[in-house]
């Protein structure tokens, strides 16, 4: 979809003059930097994404910016791409067919929220919106370890899971989101309201079938939650106690993850609170029912290293302090941040253990792939059960090894989502019950939202 | 226990003298009311305790009072009996050796609460206290279908689930109780805080190994809880309903109820919303999230009958108005006393399934006891899963065969608690892990407390 010189030079013309006053960036630096996301995390992807750039950014005030973008890309045929926070791994917020970048950050309003429930613009930063939220005592029930950048919209539209799944599920789960609103890509664009659930149409569909502007969630009131590390003897000492104190449907809890011995070091300022060769498990916990935990964390041979209040999370959480980061911060895939810092061989996978036998298997595969993939675990609430999710570390070689283990752990019974793939219909696209294929036909009828990611798109949408 | 008319005249005087101005009461309907709970809920009990009385009834106003009354009690070798709201069913607060009943009902201060933890003097009421609570955005995480008479003592001391069980699990679940204050039975009675596990030692003791004067729990804060009924055309689609809808984690819920066909006539005012032979499902959803259960209900072939809002719903439940009282005063054992009124033949029993088939046993108890054993599930979590437990009505025949149908249960593998006792040593005494006996001998030296209630107690303690 790039464009011959001559074009683009009058594609520039008429597209800026259809945009009129909307801001947009041009700058090499800013269209490299909002040309990215965290796809780098996987070395197949970096080496077919690194390259790819926006023609522009545009940065849309309101809706009506928005949706004068949306038109102004109809009537010109040009690809359009929607970037929140940039925080996915994917490529999502990568414009595979230059074109445009939507950067979203300016759409950042909190519409309103009540009790039980909020509506926030789709470019709301999720640790802004606590912010927000705080004085009425309420909360987001989730948000992903990269809560400062991540935006409400990018985290319907991409993400899955992350701090609060240990006791709320997932994001797509019935009822997590109660309405998206989405603009079409239409001459003349159209806002959509969906709810229940034809939400699904849109979420994990990775901003290729409607831009999202707005996004209704039921919100948490809120518990004071203070930070315990706790390190184990082995990792499967430190699952067993996470396990059980997940199962422990009497404790509030927002975050209970497990370090394997070989993660640990990789976590440089969380090092210091474990002894070589310990696992490590990460909880917030409701601050009154810290024992609760800490009396698990013994019965399991564990013992508990770490202390911060609630009130010192909080203020860690929200930027109000120096020192160390909050805890959640270590765990989902800022792990695998903090590994490629120290060793750019890292990679990682996306693994889910099924709930009947989920330590069993956690065992098998700390012993199988002793070495290579280094498992941390993140305990949640799958459908009423309790089990656990991992972005294991992996000692990456090649796409071959890569793709052997993968094929080794589903075989074994171990649910493998590859996120080395910017394709969707090898990674969630029209996995869910929801005509989100038919939805893009009717929201993107030109087919122009960041095409590339459907491989098995170029069928059916009309070519500009 | 019962004193010779002459002792007894001394007991009182010489009684009356140590407990000063502390407010007695010992006309004849005072004494009887104040004797009873609803251990006539069972056909058994009611022959064994009807005629169980009090020789007076001491209100302490504080926990002086009450440190004054152990103290004499202790002094003059009186029976001592504990009394909360008197909404138990298994005689807790009958007192079987005469003596003295200690009504807790003036020590109801809500001593202090804070975001997540509350501190409460053992003899407030439930309800009160959430209306105390509401303000703040707090509430107790459980309450029985009596929440409006039970005190929250009495709910530690002999209490077990409720609504709210389907989010937290049980009041004796780790963490769910933070902390008790108990008052010995002693000449020079002490005041011992239990925390951790310790508070294990009187959780379900019925009152029997000191009296409990204070209580601190985990508070939920509070979500926009609206009523929803809904009904089903057969038991068997109601409870998947309901199975899948307490699974759902993502859905925040207070009360989820069924109601086999059968049952749903004896909840007179219940009964317009269901056709004749069908099913009924009684939730407490958090109102932004109705939707999601009423779509649940849709799949499974049902049909909402009857919505009132969260704020109606607090209304009702607040007595801010007349008209239908709250839902969930026709779920857990309420449903039995209704059954009763219509009905006096009618019991009931306690029954947990086991959550890796409790659906199928459902089926086979709903048909195995066709018409004998009519069931409602109170759907819960236990442990990290999700299942539900039953106080299913009984058409009562006789002794013998309850014994028969309980030892068939349990064969099938259903656990039943048998309700027709009021022997602690039958019925839960001893059985959590915690030295219950131990704590009895230390805080009860003389065995005042109830005696009666443990059948192998007359040997161990000093005799008066």
């Amino acid at each position: 979809m790039a464009l011959p010189a001559a074009s683009r030079q009058e594609f520039r013309q008429e597209f800026r003059q259809d945009l009129a006053d909307i801001p947009i960036l041009e700058d090499a630096g800013s269209v490299r930097m909002r040309s990215r996301d965290f796809f780098w995390f996987s070395p197949i992807l970096k080496e077919a994404l690194e390259d790819k750039r926006a023609e522009i950014i545009a940065v849309p005030r309101n809706k009506a910016d928005v949706m004068r973008i949306a038109a102004a890309c109809a009537r010109h045929r040009v690809p359009l791409t929607v970037r929140g926070g940039g925080t996915g791994n994917y490529g999502q917020a990568v414009p595979l067919a230059g074109g445009v970048v939507l950067d979203m950050g300016k759409l950042d309003q909190v519409i309103w929220h009540k009790a039980g429930a909020g509506r926030f613009a789709a470019g709301a930063r999720m640790l802004d919106i606590d912010r927000a939220l705080a004085p009425a005592g309420h909360e987001l029930r989730f948000y992903p370890s990269t809560r400062q950048h991540a935006t409400i919209g990018g985290f319907v539209a991409g993400g899955a899971a992350g701090a609060g799944s240990c006791t709320w599920g997932q994001i797509s789960d019935p009822g997590a989101v109660l309405a998206v609103e989405v603009v079409t890509v239409e001459d003349q664009p159209r806002v959509i309201e969906l709810t229940g659930r034809d939400v699904l149409k849109v979420m994990h569909a990775y901003g290729v079938n409607g831009i999202i502007t707005e996004v209704e969630v039921p919100l948490a009131p809120s518990h004071p939650w203070c930070e315990r590390i706790a390190t184990f003897p082995s990792l499967s000492a430190a699952a067993r106690c996470a396990q059980t104190f997940t199962e422990c449907d009497g404790v509030a809890k927002k975050l209970v993850t497990v370090h394997d011995p070989q993660v640990v070091p990789f976590l440089r300022r969380l090092a210091t609170y474990a002894e070589p060769g310990h696992a490590m498990a990460i909880v917030m916990v409701s601050e009154p029912q810290a024992d609760a935990f800490e009396l698990m964390v013994a019965d399991h041979g564990g013992c508990v290293t770490f202390r911060r209040t609630a009130e010192d999370a909080r203020k860690a959480a929200f930027a109000e302090t120096s020192g160390l980061q909050p805890l959640y911060e270590f765990t989902w895939n800022h792990t695998t941040l903090h590994a490629i810092r120290i060793d750019p061989t890292i990679t990682y996978l996306q693994l889910r253990f099924p709930p009947a036998n989920n330590l069993e298997l956690v065992d098998w595969v700390a012993a199988q792939f002793h070495g290579e993939v280094l498992l941390h675990l993140e305990f949640q609430r799958r459908f009423g059960k309790v089990t656990c999710s991992s972005l294991p570390l992996v000692r990456y070689t090649t796409p071959q090894r890569l793709d052997n283990i993968m094929a080794e752990l589903n075989a074994e019974g171990v649910a493998v989502s590859n996120p080395h793939t910017f394709v969707l219909d090898d990674a969630g696209w029209k996995r869910v019950d929801a005509p989100q294929a038919e939805f893009k036909r009717m929201a993107d009828p030109y087919g122009l939202m960041n095409p590339g990611k459907l491989a098995d798109w170029q069928d059916t949408r009309e070519l500009a």
